[in-house]
């Protein structure tokens, strides 16, 4: 059996008892110092955002607060990508990014939406202006102009989960508590309007000493008892124990990973990860059998999974480039799904029954009758590979080669950050070694949000001790959100950055536009670029320009190379009109070259 | 007396009569096409904006326009601030953009909000899922996994004065007419989604032969006679035509510049302007006498208009900035405002009666009437000007010494784009040069915006045949938005872009946290980066650094520099803590270093 480290979510990494970190001394506490007590509390160590004239005054909070360091970024979209990135790698903690009134958080809704999308828990504090100004309605910069102060909370409230602008000291603390706890249980982003007026104001520290609570309600017992009755049966059924556990994202958004991994541990079942459930279990695992796409899986996997016995879906998010476009076939009449707050077992639900006290009453039940986990283990699996491929052309770096010698390159506890398209599927493409993290944003799919996300997912896996963080982006996507990199930079952040340069939005192209300009992008000088963005002197970066598959090969190779210790940019020149075998395949952007 | 080109308002050149330009020769049109056809009509040569699935169907159709060209951004952000810079320097066209759903419509928003804040007629035409899709609600990407289809089109509608879905194809042709007419007559952003299931159905072209109107409905004439005559009356009753212009960003937003020009050079009253309402009206006309900005106002120019006997306002945006932070001292009963839908007449009011048609009468009437413009003229004005200081230090490129060396480097015509920040104000500190056009968000202040909008202002002033373009911005503010200066170079655009580094937030350090962190940024390698940022062969652009006033005197005085056939980039060394005057002089971020 593989080790707890096999599992993305059993790294949840809040070290120290929450009670013991943050309880202040004193008796009050600046209502802008509470929040920082709190998203300590909440595992942030550090404060991505962009100073603005509404939110200088809690900045100089963020700045004297010795446990959470100020992380500036370039602009306000990337500060929320960053917070998404690192909420992603921390797992189990929160993001936190602050912006000022209007320009700022508007800049950052894109990224704060995005989260909501893909149930990233991320805090943003929005400066606000001070309660005098909102009853006299002055015509300040950053309004409308129309007197509507309270306009940019309302934008906000359509993409949190929950929100509030804290005029009333008096309940700021609870208020915030509220807040906080909505964004932990649901795993979505909240919105703190902070007043400039209220940020300096003390209130009662008492509240602290209660940590807030990190778990969801019990299920009803009776309710949860009839469920793993019925599941149990249903695993009964399964003839031979051809049961397959589908883990999706929402185990590890939900926080169920090790609760899974006792699961599938105790059983034996295969397991299979949908995209963006991909590395929430270890792919090294011994009884992982790869990734389900639908239509487009790997006919081995495919046939396989669909023709279980039994199908067990854990945390699903059924979107269509999670799926195959929807060509997912699963019968229902074989199939459990485990969610959040509802199972559902075939074609029966039991609302309110969540998979986070489920899972584990599923395992015992398991473990205490007569069911034989010695079936499932003697079940073949599918393995998953994806060996480098004879090609006529020994130079032409092909998407197929590409990332075929990619997942060679791949080591344990690595980082990956794929971007919205080729990037992504291309990574799809390939299995992972030894808890290696996936991270990308498949549902939401913001070109541009992986850089400003790998900066965020750089800084967790230094404070979790995790291996390199490696991007793999395009030339389209990376010109909107440049800048970040010079962030990664000043931090001093060692990521390996693979430009694949196909010469424009190689996604779009297979769509439509195949040579149409709006698919075109201009040319970035790739091996300059981190010297204007910061490495003045050369010094601190390498970049590397390859064109042919020995020069990769070799480049890969390199010992220094693969250690990571400077911040490297690697463009890699690949044809415009080809595609990772998944994009290929036919998903639903998907045509054939 | 000066020519009409003296004023910014009096360039608006929609050279073909619009009747004449877009009746479509077929019966039928494409509601894609109908879209550009209004565009065009309303002025529309560049349109601007970032591919996506969503949209790409309408790109096609703009690919395919041939009195429309296609200008790519590297984000969306910055497609919505290039839309606003062309609309701006277009004046009486509007600018467009176009974003996908979600993603791309939410990294605009900022964009678009600040249009709506600074009186911008910004078309933002977001790719919308089809009408079956939205029916259906599957879990597609870019979507917030929840079935919300109409969120985004919810948080548009907050910043835009008109909004629509064009679901239905029959009334599509209505709708659009309803949303463009709201947006030239309110001066104000719209939105329109788009959605792949309408964009190529054919509805009839009629519509077409009708062009949009353009002009505010008329005044109750009873009200609008009495109006002028209490205005005749005020004016005669202040002694010697002893009356001042103050000329505000209204007259250029609601298009009456020339409505004003006629006016002044009529009367010969002395003209003002606030500070958003700089060039407004030529800053070399012989009887501009200067900025007034409350407290801050240079003594000479703020003793006159606050003394005179009546001070005629027109179309005031009373915002912190552009009021020296609320110090205006106009005695209300020695002030007129004229505005675009109401005017105020000391201490009464006359809802309903706009400046457009109010003010003709109001020239007609003075001129009919027994007062003498002679008595005007010759009122001493107090000329403005802003000579090279003297300095004990000859190197140091002082704020105070800077700006009065590039008000002698500006000339006619020039288009001037001042970044929020020292550069902002230090452009307001000199008088410009005939027929330059100043263009600043002083009231949104959103850093990073004024990148985006060089590009559309020099893509406008392409068209019109205006000057130079010249970029003034800060190393911190450039971060934001810096890839746009690549789409520049693509367009073949040869702005000036004069980056003062001071070295971090100077702005907000004036305000608080003089040596705080977050204050600080990295620094660039800036004499790199539009090599690496396109001109990969370095043939296509020039990049400068001074970090003295001779260099920078030198360099301003070279001809070939100055004649602007390339991009060119120059880097000025500034000191961290020094501001230009008038922030100096202690505006609401204003501490005197």
């Amino acid at each position: 059996m593989s080790t707890p480290a096999a599992f993305q979510t059993a790294l949840n990494d809040l070290e120290t008892p929450p009670e013991l970190q943050v309880v202040p001394q004193a008796d009050t506490v600046e209502v802008g110092v509470y929040i920082l007590h709190r998203l300590q509390e909440l595992g942030v160590k550090s404060f991505f955002g962009v100073p603005g004239d509404f939110n200088l005054g809690f900045l100089d909070l963020i700045d004297d607060y010795p446990a959470i360091e100020w992380v500036g970024n370039c602009n306000e979209l990337n500060a929320a990508y960053a917070a998404d990135g690192y909420a992603r790698v921390k797992t189990g903690g929160v993001g936190a990014v602050v912006t000022t009134y209007g320009v700022g958080e508007l800049s950052a809704i894109n990224g704060i939406a995005g989260a909501y999308a893909e149930l990233i828990p991320v805090v943003h504090i929005a400066g606000f202006p001070s309660d005098q100004e909102q009853k006299d309605k002055p015509l300040l910069h950053h309004t409308l102009g129309d007197g509507r102060y309270t306009v940019y909370a309302q934008a906000a409230a359509l993409f949190t989960c929950a929100h509030t602008i804290l005029n009333d000291a008096s309940s700021a603390a609870a208020e915030i508590d509220r807040v906080l706890t909505d964004c932990v249980l649901q795993s979505r982003p909240v919105y703190i309007a902070l007043p400039t007026s209220t940020v300096y104001v003390k209130i009662p520290a008492h509240r602290l000493r209660v940590p807030l609570p990190t778990l969801p309600p019990p299920n009803d017992p009776r309710g949860e008892s009839a469920a793993v009755a019925e599941i149990v049966r249903a695993i009964d059924e399964a003839k031979g124990g051809d049961v397959a556990v589908l883990v999706d994202v929402g185990a590890l958004r939900y926080g169920v990973g090790e609760e899974v991994r006792r699961f599938v541990e105790e059983t034996g079942f295969a397991v299979y990860a949908s995209p963006m459930g991909k590395t929430v279990v270890s792919e090294a695992y011994e009884r992982y059998a790869g990734l389900y796409t639908g239509a487009t899986t790997r006919p081995e996997i495919k046939s396989q999974i669909e023709t279980a016995g039994l199908v067990i879906s854990i945390g699903a998010v059924k979107s269509d480039l999670n799926t195959g476009n929807f060509t997912n076939k699963l019968d229902v009449g074989r199939t459990i799904e485990l969610h959040h707050t509802t199972t559902k077992i075939k074609f029966s639900e039991y609302p309110g029954i969540g998979m986070k006290y489920l899972l584990p009453k599923l395992t015992s039940a398991f473990a205490a009758s007569s069911l034989s986990m010695k079936k499932s283990l003697s079940n073949p699996l599918p393995r998953w590979t994806y060996p480098l491929p004879e090609e006529p052309d020994d130079k032409t770096i092909s998407q197929a080669w590409l990332w075929a010698r990619i997942a060679e390159f791949l080591l344990p506890k690595d980082v990956v950050i794929a971007e919205t398209g080729t990037s992504a599927f291309g990574v799809l493409d390939i299995p992972f070694p030894a808890d290696a993290v996936f991270v990308s944003q498949i549902l939401w799919g913001s070109i541009g949000w992986s850089v400003g996300s790998t900066l965020g997912a750089g800084m967790a896996a230094r404070e979790r001790g995790l291996g390199r963080t490696i991007l793999f982006i395009g030339d389209g996507s990376i010109q909107l959100t440049v800048q970040e990199l010079s962030t990664m930079l000043r931090e001093g952040l060692t990521p390996i950055i693979f430009l694949l340069n196909n010469s424009g939005y190689t996604i779009e192209r297979a769509l439509r536009g195949e040579h149409r300009k709006y698919n075109d992008i201009v040319n970035w000088g790739w091996p300059h670029l981190l010297h204007s963005l910061g490495d003045v002197d050369g010094t601190r970066t390498k970049s590397y320009v390859t064109t042919t598959k020995p020069a990769l090969h070799a480049l890969l190779t390199n010992p220094t190379f693969a250690a990571a210790r400077v911040m490297q940019f690697v463009e890699i020149r690949v044809p415009m009109l080809d595609a990772p075998a998944s994009l290929k395949a036919g998903t639903p952007v998907g045509r054939k070259w």
